[in-house]
C-alpha cells in the first residue's frame, strides 16, 4: 500500500468526459489499496479566459484580485472531480488552498509554497478518503488567495507529495513521458524510462514542456519520485508506463547522453567594442535584469588589445526589443555597436554521464561540422552542452545529434 | 453621507464592458461621499454552465461539491469588479464568503445566512474602501463553501445591508423598477415609485421576477429599504430613479390596488368524489408535499350529500405529472376521479389598500365577466385576490383589470 499524489493537467480534465476518465484512473489506484491525493488543473482554456478578463479590465491590475479570479478554474475542477469519484463509490472531498491550508508567501501571481498542513489530510487519507486539491492556489498570512504562476499545478502536486511524504507523485498529462527529443522532429525518439532530477531540470528549462521547472526543483530537493504519464492511455498491467524522474543513484544504467533539447525562442545580441574594464559585465546585465530581460547564454571573448572586447548574449525572442531599448540608453556603450539576430536556435545535449566522460562535446561539434552547421555560441554546464545555431538548421542538427549519440529506439 | 449596499445581477455584469459600467455607478456613489459595499452575481450564463457540469457528472451529486463548483462564478466577478474600481482610483477589495465570513447553516445548495461578521468590513468602509462581496455564497460551521440557492445574490445583498445597518440596499438589474404589471402586455403599465414589502412579496412570488422572494422577506423583517433600479440607465440628477420597497408607513399615498400579477406556470388538478371525512385534506396534501410538489391554491367545495366532495388545487406545470403519479397511488382515492388541466393561468390583484376597502374583489369579478372570462378557482389573502382562468385569456384579463383599477400611466 502506497500513498500517491496524482496530478491531472488541463488537457486531462478538459471536459466532463475526461474528468470521468481521470476518475477511473484514480479509482484503479484506490482499488489497489493505495491512499490517493489528487491535484487538478483548470479545464483547458479556462485559465486563459480568466487571465484575459483581468487584462481587459486593466493592464496594471491588483495581483491579489487577479489571484481571486484565476484561482477559480481549479476550484471548479476539484469539485467536479470529487463528484466523479463519489459516483464511483469512492469517499472523496475537495480541499481549497485555504481549507488545507496551503500557506504561501504574499508574492501574488507567483507565490511560493511555504507550508502545507497535512494533519487533517493524513487522517482522511488513512480512512480511505481521496483528497482532491485544486492546483495552482494557496493562501497568504493575510488570509488572501494566492496563485503560484502559470504551470503552478505541477508545483502544487510535488509540494503536496513532499509534505505528505508520498511514495510517488504521478503527473498525468497529454504525453506519455519524457522523450530523448521531440518525436515530431525525430520519429525514432525513445521514451526515457528513468531520468535524474538534474537532467530533467536541464531538459525542462530547455524547451521540453512536460514538467514545470520549479516542480522538478522541489522534487529534487525533497526527493519526491515523479512519474510523468499519459492520462489518455490505459496503464493497467504496465510496470513502468511513463518516465520516472528520480535520484541519480536510483538509475542503474546511466546513459552518456540522455536527451537532445532545443529552443527556437532565442534571440542573440552582440555588443562590439565594449570597454574592457572590470565591472563592465555588471553594468550591462544589471539594467537588463531590472527590465525583466531573461538573459541566458553569455559569451565574452578575450580582448585582443586590452582596451575593448565583444560580448554576446541570448534572450527570449519576445524580450529582444526590450533588451535593445535598455542597451541603447547606456552611456558607457555610446561608442559600441550593437547588433542582433532573432533567427537563431539553441540546441543542447544533456546527460549526467558526460560528467565522467570526455568526448561528448567533441562528438557534438564534429556532428554539426559534418552537416556544415556553423556554431555561433557555445555554453556548457556539468551535464549539458548548448550551442546557438542558425534557426533553419534546428531539425537537421537535432536529428544528426540524436543519431550520433545512439538515442534511437532499438527494434 | 450614507452607507449603501449595491447589488448587480448577472446581466449587469455580463461582460467586462458592463462590469465597467457598474463600476462607474459605484464610483458616483463614492464621489458623493457614501460608503459602499457591492454584491455581485456571476456573469450571466456562467452559473447555468457550472450547474450543467455538475448535472453531467452525476444527477445525484454531493451538494457540498456542487457549492464549491457553482460559487466560483461570483468569485470571478468580485475580483474583476475590485480591479475595475481600483482603475478608477477607488480603494477596493474583494471579500469571499469565507473571508468576511458570511456564516450559513449547512443546508448546501440552499443554505440560509445565519450571521455576517461586519467588524472588519465597517472598519474598511469607514476608511473609504469599497468592499466587493460575491453574492450567493457563504461558509458553514464545518468551514465548507455553501450557496443560497438560485437568485441568492439578492438575499446576500439584503442580509449584508441588514448586518451593516445600511441606509439603503440598491438592486441594480435589467429593468428600471417594479411595474403595475408586465409592460410587454400592457404598454401603459406604470412604474411603481414606492411599494410595501407585503405587496412586493405577493408580486414577486406571483411571477414578477424582479426580486427574489426570500430577499424581500429578509428586507421586511430587518426593515431594509430596497431600491430596484436599472444598471443600464443614467440616474445622475434623478431623485427616485427606480422602485423603493419599504415599510407600509413610509408610503404616503397608498393605492387601492398596486399591481396585477400573473403566472402561466400553473396546472390544475381536480379530484371528484373525495370522501368527506375529517383529515382527508391532510391525506391528500401530505404525500404531495413529501414528493416536493408545490401546491398553491386549494379549493374545497362544501359537500352536498355529506358523503363526498370535490377538491381542486394548483401546482407548477412541470410538477403536474409528479402530482398525478402520487395521487393515483393513494388507496383512499380509489373511487375518486382525478382530472387535470395545464392550460390555466393565475391572475392576481395585489394591494395593501384593499384591506380597508370593500369592492375590490367585486370589480375584479365584474371586469372578467364583462369580457366573458370564466373564473375557475378563487383564492384570496388580506392583500390579494387570485383567480385561475383559461390560459388563452391571460393577456385580455390582465389588460382589462389594469384598466379597471385605473393603473395606467397618466399623461
Amino acid at each position: 500500500m502506497a500513498l500517491i499524489v496524482a496530478k491531472f493537467g488541463g488537457t486531462s480534465v478538459a471536459d466532463i468526459e475526461r474528468i470521468e476518465r481521470a476518475a477511473d484512473k484514480i479509482a484503479c489506484e484506490v482499488e489497489s489499496g493505495h491512499q490517493v491525493a489528487v491535484v487538478v488543473s483548470a479545464m483547458s482554456g479556462v485559465t486563459n479566459q480568466l487571465v484575459g478578463y483581468c487584462g481587459e479590465v486593466s493592464k496594471m491590475h491588483d495581483l491579489r484580485e487577479y489571484d481571486v479570479v484565476v484561482s477559480s478554474g481549479e476550484q471548479v475542477t476539484s469539485g467536479l472531480m470529487a463528484m466523479a469519484l463519489q459516483k464511483r463509490g469512492i469517499a472523496a472531498r475537495s480541499w481549497m488552498g485555504w481549507q488545507v491550508p496551503i500557506k504561501t508567501n504574499d508574492i501574488h501571481g507567483k507565490a511560493r509554497i511555504e507550508d502545507i498542513d497535512t494533519v487533517e489530510l493524513h487522517k482522511r487519507l488513512g480512512n480511505g478518503e481521496v483528497a482532491v486539491v485544486p492546483g495552482f492556489q494557496g493562501i497568504t498570512d493575510a488570509n488572501r488567495v494566492s496563485t503560484l504562476g502559470r504551470g503552478g499545478s505541477d508545483t502544487s502536486a510535488v509540494a503536496l507529495a513532499a509534505a505528505l511524504k508520498a511514495d510517488r507523485c504521478d503527473i498525468y498529462t497529454d504525453v506519455d513521458g519524457v522523450y530523448t527529443t521531440d518525436p515530431r522532429i525525430v520519429p525514432g525518439a525513445r521514451k526515457i524510462k528513468k531520468i535524474a532530477y538534474e537532467e530533467m531540470l536541464e531538459l525542462s528549462s530547455l524547451g521540453a514542456k512536460v514538467l514545470q521547472t520549479r516542480s522538478v526543483e522541489i522534487a529534487a530537493k525533497q526527493k519526491v519520485s515523479l512519474q510523468v504519464l499519459s492520462s489518455f492511455e490505459d496503464h493497467v498491467g504496465s510496470d513502468m508506463p511513463g518516465t520516472l524522474v528520480t535520484k541519480e543513484e536510483d538509475i542503474m544504467e546511466q546513459e552518456l547522453v540522455t536527451g537532445i533539447a532545443f529552443s527556437r525562442d532565442e534571440a542573440k545580441v552582440t555588443i562590439l567594442n565594449v570597454p574592457d574594464v572590470p565591472g563592465v559585465a555588471a553594468k550591462i546585465f544589471s539594467p537588463l535584469a531590472d527590465s525583466n530581460v531573461n538573459v541566458d547564454m553569455i559569451v565574452q571573448n578575450i580582448s585582443t588589445d586590452g582596451k575593448a572586447t565583444d560580448m554576446t548574449f541570448t534572450a527570449p525572442k519576445n524580450e529582444l526589443e526590450q533588451a535593445l531599448a535598455v542597451l541603447t540608453k547606456q552611456d558607457f556603450l555610446k561608442k559600441s555597436k550593437i547588433i542582433s539576430a532573432s533567427n537563431v536556435a539553441k540546441v543542447s545535449v544533456v546527460g549526467i554521464g558526460m560528467r565522467s566522460h570526455a568526448g561528448v562535446a567533441n562528438t557534438m561539434f564534429e556532428t554539426l561540422a559534418e552537416k556544415n552547421i556553423n556554431i555561433q555560441v557555445i555554453s556548457t554546464s556539468e551535464i549539458k552542452i548548448s550551442v546557438l545555431i542558425e534557426e533553419d538548421y534546428t531539425e537537421l542538427a537535432v536529428r544528426a545529434l540524436h543519431a550520433a549519440y545512439g538515442l534511437e529506439e532499438t527494434a
